[in-house]
């Protein structure tokens, strides 16, 4: 089946230098992708001359006049950038030229423009994102990672259903595990809207296994971790920066002096075997779950190889037809009675 | 200037075969502390008795007929166990006879217990929990780590103040750097608590620094990093799973082969070094900060060089007189026009 997926070119800290090759990687890869390169024409053509020769009948060069700051107000780029990389990109969604689209831009803009030119699937009051972590069972689907700040329980049980439809979709999985992210296992633990949210869950179709704490993300057994945004968003950004931490201070023990250097020499393979495992651009490639259509949201620091990434999260999506799912079977899968607001 | 100190010697996972070798550890190094080891004493005395010689005059054992479990529901713990180990070690604060409490016990009752007996300082609504954590700059205090599930913008900014005055007391940093921890560092990120939470510490006596995200909690350069315990927790916990999915992949990856294993024993010593420099034992000892006292938590599963450095951390801070600053120094560090509910 050919699949058509639209790059904004423009997105991210570096641009087409990050987005050209990496795109131009995956239509090496996959012979039935077509991508279409929206963004400043000349900046992308001349980005697409230094490259090597690639099957050009597979990719298209669309031109947009502006492009959104990685610091712009959501809500002023929605107003004004009507011809942004990224507007065009999702129009191109909107239209059925593309079947889905990939941006490294800034993460509000695009949630804003993504919501209001494709609207959310029926049933779904709020997108949400969500993407793969790494696990010692192998990896888990965190939601919502910082779309909404604020998470009624009628909106984590939405979270709860389209993470489980997700991972059903994409992995295979009849009955994926979903847990309620607390700050304790016991009934009694968290706020009111947590228990409100685990009463929904529990009542739902989904196969909703209790509240998991923090390190459960990393060391449980869990397929789909709920929790709003803002909770999500920091144990992202806290995870990414204990990460940091750790391997810098592994360099500086190995860079202490001679025999330190010599022994990192010795351990270098296994070392890389390790920074190879546990590589964060290896799980580049969020989705904004909910709208109709397919959108991936890519770290803004992506390099190439991490955009790419994000481009195959993309391709899988369109594949397993996500977005069809989510419209299918939300509504049965909502507890008896109903749960809207 | 002698310093008693009481130990719930039932607390923990392990209890006294942890308590009690750690006691005597700090009453070694320290000929100035006096502990009390308070729990079943025919329990206690048979661990003292297979312990080498220490001085006996500096340690007591108090008989508690009671113990509480770690999943006991604090409620019931603080309604139904007087004679708790928790209890009458926090009791021996209340009445003078020590000057700190240390435990590794059930955390809610811990918080329940020593809010019940020895009450919050002026101008506290809640006490907090505050602990240390490792960073790349040295380390970095961070609170609220659970105590409390939603907070007011005002008690956020208790939380501030006490941090700060935490810092300077036993660090003698006479402006530390405070940030409020957020899911951006824009202006508009956030929701209306943590917005107003910013504004009244802006205009507090504090060393106010704007918003901080996840991951500059071990990247940054504050002192103090304020957040609700719901947010706090999941950040601890999210890093303590990390940090074990971590370190059980390395040690996976020098294990894979005789060659990786050669290579893992010429870096054993380099791997060492680095684990000692971010083992989180050396940061074992959460305050409970806020409380006409000095109590601090040690982690359950501490063993007994953890729970060394939680009776440190009590002696630290009764050293340096840490509520009695709290209670000076709060009120001018308000707002004009206060901040209370």
């Amino acid at each position: 089946m050919s699949v058509t997926i639209a790059i904004d070119a423009m997105g991210g800290d570096v641009g087409p230098a990050v987005t050209v090759p990496a795109s131009l990687s995956m239509i090496r890869q996959h012979p039935q992708l077509h991508l279409v390169l929206v963004g400043l024409q000349d900046v992308v053509n001349s980005e697409l001359g230094r490259q090597d020769s690639y099957p050009r009948e597979r990719v298209s060069v669309l031109h947009a006049s502006e492009t959104v700051g990685m610091d712009e107000s959501p809500a002023k780029a929605l107003r004004n950038k009507k011809d942004s990389s990224m507007r065009v990109a999702i129009n191109l969604v909107k239209d059925g030229s593309a079947q889905a689209c990939a941006s490294a831009g800034n993460t509000g803009a695009l949630m804003a423009t993504a919501r209001f030119v494709l609207k959310t699937l029926p049933g779904i009051d709020r997108p949400a994102i969500v993407t793969t972590w790494p696990s010692l069972n192998g990896h888990v689907h965190v939601l919502d990672l910082g779309a909404n700040v604020d998470c009624s329980p009628e909106l984590l049980l939405q979270f709860a259903i389209m993470g489980s439809i997700l991972v059903r979709a994409v992995e295979n999985k009849p009955s994926p595990r979903v847990a309620l992210l607390n700050i304790g296992i016991e009934d009694i633990k968290g706020n009111t809207t947590i228990k409100k949210a685990a009463e929904l869950m529990r009542n739902s179709a989904i196969n909703y296994c209790g509240y998991a704490e923090g390190n459960e993300i990393y060391t449980g057994d869990m397929d789909v971790i709920v929790c709003d945004g803002f909770v999500g968003n920091v144990a992202l950004k806290t995870s990414e920066g204990l990460a940091q931490m750790i391997s810098r201070q592994i360099r500086e023990e190995f860079g202490r002096n001679v025999l330190t250097r010599a022994a990192g020499l010795v351990a270098l393979p296994v070392l890389n075997a390790f920074r190879k495992r546990v590589d964060h651009r290896r799980y580049n490639g969020a989705t904004l779950v909910g709208l109709r259509g397919t959108v991936i949201k890519s770290h803004g620091s992506a390099d190439a190889l991490a955009f790419e990434y994000a481009i195959r999260e993309a391709l899988t999506e369109v594949r397993n037809e996500v977005p069809l799912h989510i419209e299918r079977e939300l509504e049965p899968m909502l507890p008896p009675g109903g749960a809207r607001h």
